[in-house]
């Protein structure tokens, strides 16, 4: 088994962000494998789409040793990171339905030191669930907005509001949205200027995009004098 | 070439919408057959999608009696019908790029009777452009709402009115927009309840479901008391 | 749970329709909350998309306050409203097995208060079964057609009479038809004019389209001396 | 150029149709080098897809042996055989704008030696244009139905007769339509049983499925005492 | 139940196919419903596509008044007709994994009196199963031909033999072959002309549009002195 | 014609990005209308996508005070800003043919105030182009990254450095590449954590994404003591 | 049963590869047919794509004869030749979760006489990964290369390496990824020159291409003096 | 310009292909400027998709510079290589219409060095075109077959021969042909094993799959006592 993969326990020190195991397409056994060369490192790991049989079917000492969110279907395997900064960036979706998705943008971040603020079921179809909450909205430079259907959030938030803004279209639908095409092409051919797009239901994704950009501004910060 | 055709000249008694001529994929030699057989009856046509150069290829006497509107490649053959409505209906389009298609909604409209409203260029990237007009858009029981893109305009109208909202995709757009089916499937899956689509570029048929709606509603008043 | 869902209370009063709970997509535990959010307004509200493995996952006082139909897979939470309208509204589906579509259009127009008729197996292949209640449905000033397959019921309808056609496909077939996108896109390319569709199986927006119309047809009529 | 093609001419002893060329994607001197090969041999051939402009291409002394079809894009190249069959095939077609391919079907089958009779514009928008003729369509044993857009024609048409069905989905069309694909899956899912269907604007192939049909009704005939 | 179907008992007289039931998208009740129906007029009927979980849930006279065929999952409800005709059609398919599409429409071609013949597993990649074969397949006015993944089959036999070819592409495959598309645009795209083809996986619609076949031969033998 | 416009001249102030003019689906009529009301207030305004016959059938007098980039179609209306930051983007490109999309960036940025660096032709065929320039590319806290065909750039970059990286699929390529969906899913599939991406061809989309990231970057430092 | 396979015995002898069993759409009746014809001659053969349910429903003789991998679901009936060749084909796949794909070539290339080596989790996401064993990869003059999601690996590799590169997609992947397509095309659109590739998730196709190519190169080995 | 591209001129060393230049996205300014270069290092370079518009607008020293074939749409700029290898590579395709991407394939493999063989029209539907050539054929241990519409031709050939099988769909074709993707999935989906495939049209890349094959060959030898 243990042919069959390579930490790259160097990444974070190269791109600012960690290995995550994707852990859908892998076996228990695999995984199993995998966390034990992370314990024997002393490491910690963030594993993603984990779903409970699968996270059952785990070694006891490893299922003990995770931090498991059954509504995000994500994992933290070892000791979680102190926050390190907070308020900069807000995961605002479109339904209660595209909640799992926020969350592992949310628990994504957490792991990694930032502590960011869930603002759900905000969607247009009530637009005043939106404009009633822009003003605390507006107080974050970073954005991430995960929206399934039709993905009119993003849209809306991006022309009412000047921070950057990571959309996440999800898979919530039927019919036509079946899959989160629909989302995805909407947020894409968004007619507000600047909008960034990730995979369907990648909150990860979204998160690291927001990590880098996080690690960016830190950057051209120190480089201000 | 008569063996070609067979018109509906009773259409409008049994669905209560004349034929229209759909000239994009027909020749100018059957436009003109057509033309010749409506002019025998003195009679009058509406066609869509003629463009310029197979205008120029009809017979002078039929180009001669043609009402010529280039924005929407829409022709009036023959006299137009007296306004016998208005202030019904009002047709929306989230971009300047959407009016071609508004204005085929509009003259369709016209030809039956139906004298509707304009209203241009009130996407969401800039939402105080359609909430600054909204009691307007209130005040009218039937919208067509016309958007290409990420065709979130008709979500956000439909959940800010109580009117009848009939969407018409547009095929303004490119990479993933191409052609109108971002903005198809945005509508189709809006989380706004009770939106109703046409085509994509279909403005004759927005108008003529919205036709449909008019004349179901002056059914329900005769029969009501 | 209360921070993942907003209740737009007023969405009627806004836009003429309540809202409803779209259930495929939320967890037992997400609907349980919004249920008691519901229950401490006295209120009422209608779910779609709920299996009966959810209906049963439910909380038992709110199973007990539920009519659930099983064909449709739709709730009704909470007390039924009384018959406000009939006889303008009829349901019409191609084959038996667009049953379920039809019959969640039913229990929406119900809800709101409005009831329909249903005139079931009338598709195209044994086209006497149309023609010989053609003037029955004649008689309905709207008309919700579900229609899987080639969708072909829409169009012959919509050629024999001046109602409002609002159109759902279904998602009944196999091969080229599976998932309903055969059915769509017929319908949207319909050569009879004036068809207005919602998404594939959407019987409740296809319901909101249709209280939309009826709602503008009142005003209209009272706008009328 | 001669080791660029290997002309079949056994194909009709062999599967009962002559090969044809398929001119859309060959160059000039290409189908001249055919064409010098086939007057070579004195035969004649039939040419599909040939469009004017390649047409004055060829060499003067091809197009003047050329029997030229503009509306269908199909040519002749050398003797017609004399008509061999007759009232046995009918080329129904929904729109005016189907005609092109319902003429490539006749021409196809008339080089074959079968006349067969066109019936055009009988879709079902106005469906008394088709019940008015179905006694006629009746009379045929094999019917080929061209239609694009919904192509609710064939199933509508197959519901109503005995005859053999090949449908012909056209390009005639735009949005969801353009291109024919929406035709033919409407064709392919049709509720109406026993459709057989060919490519999007394939007449040449609706007449040679139809052909194949005749030359095994006569072998059955024969192997009947 | 009752009003949520409409049997069209006289469709054999109209058209020369009776209706059979399409079982995958009906509950058990509903079919049942329909076999009540049909039993009270002494009637036999074809169901297709019902699976054993299906099958076993139906009313227990019913579930004996059945020949059931699981690999075809098609089913034969009251008396077979006896065999009218033999030895016109052969049934061909490509490998092993397509006899179950072949099964059904072998059977559906028995149900109404054709026995018809199976030629299995002779798919192009060891040509020499077909060749060998050829002189037997040549004395077949009528082929279905069955084949999933590149389809190549039907093409390699239409180029072969003279007979009507009919297709049907079958979902066997993976990957790009996965759903049967492949298949159905490798036969709509044949270099080999005249083959028909019906949807994916519909061996059903494959022996009807055979039936329609024999049936017009035999009228057109009626109608030759 | 100015009823077919609303120009969001406090676009800037709202989201810190001024509007442009998608010159695309626009006349040249409904373009000088634009520049006209722009040009009465001395505003400025970029218009994307103007092809040269377009820009040639515009007003003299707004000819003239345009300048225009025939490699991108951008054109700029009214006086450029001053630089106001530099060193803070990199335009990279996988291809030669990818200048133009990159150009569009280059000129957005430039447009708003940020001076931005093209690195041209670094592709992964020749990993060495990369790898040499890689450093360099490390000085940019953000990249924008345009690749078409297969898009593998994005990923490899996005595997190297920290920056946060704006993807721009392009539609160069060919046969499955054709029109950039290729590049754009493999983009939004990529391996690498954290890349985030705009529509097809879209600099100009990700630019003003970059510059969202620029803008959220300086209120985090305002924000730092 | 019988009549439903013929095994093709001489496929070595005419193209130098064995028949194996495709097990995923045939029954476990049909397999053991199969494997009885294969066991009455003496012989051997490989399934592929045969899972834990279907393998346990074989005969009990069968299943004993049967060397199984449940990684790659592939079964060996009967012998295993003796490795003939090895050295020459590596076996490399991006992630952990494409090594199932990569074990069913390794095992087809195993069971056809070669021994290859698998190289495992080298995607770009970690470059230093792929760059670290460059030297041992270029040693192999035949790569198979297995890549989900973006398939970023095969064009990184070949511009690295002289080696044949047969590429393997695999449907690891969600969101636009889901199913392989997306790597498949990233993979077809590649800028390294001369990457030939197979179906998703094909390892026995990609086997069968590297042991064509070590024939050829024999033969050519031959042919040379 | 300079800036906008880098020569890979080691890439021959590292992969055993030199770089080529992929007109068709390219403007004749770059092209000019990549001939300088070339030019200036006394090198040559391949052109591939090079029409004769663009052709004809670049510099005349270039363009008298250049062996041009406009059949393939390939340039040849400075001088030919020797004749390195014969007799091992044919170039076979299915129909004349694909005759210019054999053509592209066979000029990619003579610009290399290697000397291949045309064998045109020989595709399935008249299949003694094919079999007459099976010895002629077989010869050859490495074959590109390029094929269209149905691409039925590399199965068949796969079927019979044991050489290396390089197939090459082409866009020839209408409907659901067009653009290629119906013959790409065939041959992805072959049920012949051992096919490795292109992109549609790109008969440089079979042609350089191809040289990696011969190279591999050749290394295998080489490393053969």
């Amino acid at each position: 088994m243990s042919d069959e993969f390579v930490l790259d326990f160097r990444r974070e020190e190269r791109i600012g962000l960690e290995e995550a195991v994707f852990a859908e397409a892998k076996s228990a056994a695999q995984i199993d494998a995998i966390l034990d060369a992370v314990a024997a490192r002393d490491g910690a790991i963030l594993l993603t789409r984990l779903d409970e049989a699968k996270l059952a079917a785990l070694k006891p000492e490893h299922r003990t040793a995770i931090d498991y969110c059954a509504v995000s279907c994500t994992a933290v395997f070892g000791p979680m990171r102190p926050v390190a900064g907070s308020g900069r960036v807000a995961v605002i979706c479109a339904g209660t339905s595209d909640v799992p998705v926020a969350r592992e943008a949310l628990r994504t971040l957490r792991y990694q030191g930032e502590e960011a603020e869930l603002i759900a079921d905000v969607g247009v179809a009530g637009l005043w669930r939106l404009t009633s909450r822009i003003e605390e909205i507006r107080r974050f430079p970073v954005l991430v907005v995960a929206a399934g259907m039709d993905a009119a959030l993003p849209s809306v938030v991006a022309g009412l509001v000047a921070g950057a803004v990571i959309a996440v279209p999800t898979s919530v639908g039927y019919g036509v949205a079946a899959g989160g095409h629909a989302a995805l092409h909407a947020i894409l051919a968004s007619c507000a200027p600047g909008i960034a797009t990730v995979n369907i239901d990648n909150g990860y994704g979204a998160a690291c995009a927001a990590l880098r950009l996080l690690r960016a501004a830190e950057r051209m910060r120190e480089a201000t004098p």
